[in-house]
């Protein structure tokens, strides 16, 4: 059973992020800060404060002691939900890649630095903080290489379809919130090459493509980074020096206030909460809240995953979508609208859902 | 004797700042954040981050066990260097309101929020930070409030004499660092009202002036709030409760790495490091590394400061010039150039400096 004490300390783990978030959206409308100083704020934190965070996680995570498991579990989590979305894609008329990308972020991609960490670590201890690192990794190495793969297959395929006829969708970044997007100016010179490059889909030459793009988004080198050095770490236990260690992480210590305060700014950018709809927010809600952790559920329990990694496991997966899945989804133009409004309601939904599976899971000891 | 190991400490605690300083000029040297974005994060560090950690800094502080014999130190020190600018300036033809203010605040303004508390706690361990806590109450509720007031002095003074016939010297942010100065924009429409109101300098009328435009600075209202808390805190046993304490913490731990940095950027913006010429660039030096440190030995002498604390002092008094008096100076047009080039170079000077004086007064043991 969860006591009202535990309860207590997981509304104190995740007051502060609605606060940084809620200080972020009443300076924008109080006019204290111009969208441009935001989008310093929110560059600084995409470029800096959020790589320095998660390599300063991967590394000092030891990755000779991950719990296959659990890994095992959130991988076929994701397994599932792509080969699900995938068949309807293929046996359905109304079936596209633009929605299997869209329903499979939605599903399966949860805010997993600025949040996750934080909000399970008062939930379950310093223990689920390394749990959530391991997750952390195959997301960022894993999980986006392959949405970003995707989005560039369809853009290879539609430029292919357009017979290069039609101008291929801009990138559109004024409006949104660059968590790990790249450039100053918010350009992106690399964002139309394969229609360029090709006029029919290599699935080769894609991949090349998305990897290169990959490759330039901070996270990702913070956690390839990661990876290498604590592999050599913990292989021949070198420790970092703390000098060095400290010098990351007087930056990195910034990333969850600056970076919950740019959402905020994000949403008090935006003219309405709600942009695509009732309909389409209620089915982003039940993708991102109910189909994904429920998937995981099911996975834990097929590869035998127990106790408290179940239940880490499963309410990660009930955490907000996370911001990077919405800026992709506005660079490449698809289903922007479903996307901020997943980020926006899901802030929202998240606080009495995410403390809801954790008292029903806590019910089962 | 000073070990080598705490030699080291001192080193340990003072090269993560000089990272973060060195990340946000290289930052700006490529062209990884436009001036407009540097402003945007030297605006949050200003309006928000510097100030909460000032509220959280002296809402910590217990008031009532205050070292009344290291402030009156501190106190003494600043009095005997503003008598003897008062005298010279009243005695030579040199002398001027102007050259009072500016080498008053070189020899007795330095950086105590940002680096400070970090670097004294590195070389005297925590004690020292409740210290310098006590220090930046002083700063902040008084002696920043007489440097502004006699700039309006000075402002109204030279208004009075020129009879309204020429315009009053503007406010130029355009350069600045505006480490706790205060609109989003950079103007502020109070800046030249003791100009238009008065026709000769009245004293109450300025002192009124100077308390309104204090007011508008975050960190004062933050010293004030902080102070008061604590006044009634540690008076009647009440803890701040952690759920507000940890929604402070989140903004305020990025306040010294993210101030680092815009000092940083603010460095790279600059054409030259010293921009007013050798000679005064030494005698900027030397009142800020030499008369002040000196003048604070002498007046703990003479108050019967002895040990620890008068080590406190006397390394506190040889830290770099603080941020906000080049602010001011910028401001109110008055030696900008001086107080810029004693920000700049005193950064790198301070190394060795502040490190020769923490090896000299550990000798006396």
């Amino acid at each position: 059973m969860i006591s009202w004490s535990s309860l207590y300390h997981v509304v104190e783990a995740m007051m502060p992020l609605y606060a940084a978030m809620a200080l972020g959206y009443a300076s924008v409308r109080k006019k204290a800060f111009t969208p441009e100083q935001c989008a310093g704020i929110n560059h600084f934190v995409a470029l800096l404060a959020v790589p320095l965070l998660i390599f300063r996680m991967i590394s000092s995570n030891n990755p000779y002691t991950m719990n296959i498991r659990f890994l095992a579990a959130d991988t076929l989590q994701k397994v599932i939900i792509l080969a699900a979305l995938a068949a309807w894609a293929r046996f359905s008329k109304n079936g596209s890649i633009a929605w299997v990308i869209t329903l499979f972020s939605l599903a399966t991609l949860p805010n997993t630095v600025l949040m996750g960490v934080p909000v399970l670590r008062g939930m379950y201890g310093p223990m689920s903080e390394n749990l959530m690192v391991q997750i952390v990794v195959l997301q960022f190495v894993v999980w986006y290489v392959l949405v970003v793969f995707l989005f560039e297959y369809m853009a290879a395929q539609n430029a292919f379809m357009e017979q290069q006829q039609m101008p291929p969708p801009q990138a559109n970044g004024s409006h949104s919130v660059d968590i790990l997007a790249v450039n100053a100016d918010g350009s992106d010179p690399d964002v139309s090459i394969a229609q360029e490059e090709t006029t029919r889909p290599s699935g080769m030459l894609i991949l090349v493509m998305a990897v290169k793009k990959i490759l330039k988004i901070p996270s990702t080198y913070a956690s390839l980074l990661g990876l290498f050095w604590s592999l050599i770490a913990f292989r021949f236990g070198i420790k970092m020096p703390a000098i060095i260690d400290n010098s990351l992480s007087i930056i990195s210590v910034s990333a969850i206030g600056l970076g919950m305060f740019s959402v905020g700014t994000f949403m008090a950018r935006r003219k309405k909460f709600i942009t695509c709809g009732y309909y389409l927010a209620v089915l982003a809600m039940v993708m991102r809240f109910l189909i994904g952790p429920i998937v995981m559920l099911v996975s834990s329990f097929a590869v035998g995953l127990h106790g408290v990694f179940l239940n880490v496991g499963v309410v990660q997966a009930a955490l907000p979508l996370a911001v990077l899945s919405f800026v992709y989804a506005e660079e490449y133009n698809v289903h922007p609208d479903i996307m901020s409004t997943g980020v926006i309601m899901g802030i929202f939904i998240s606080v009495p859902l995410t403390i809801l599976y954790y008292v029903l899971l806590g019910l089962r000891r």
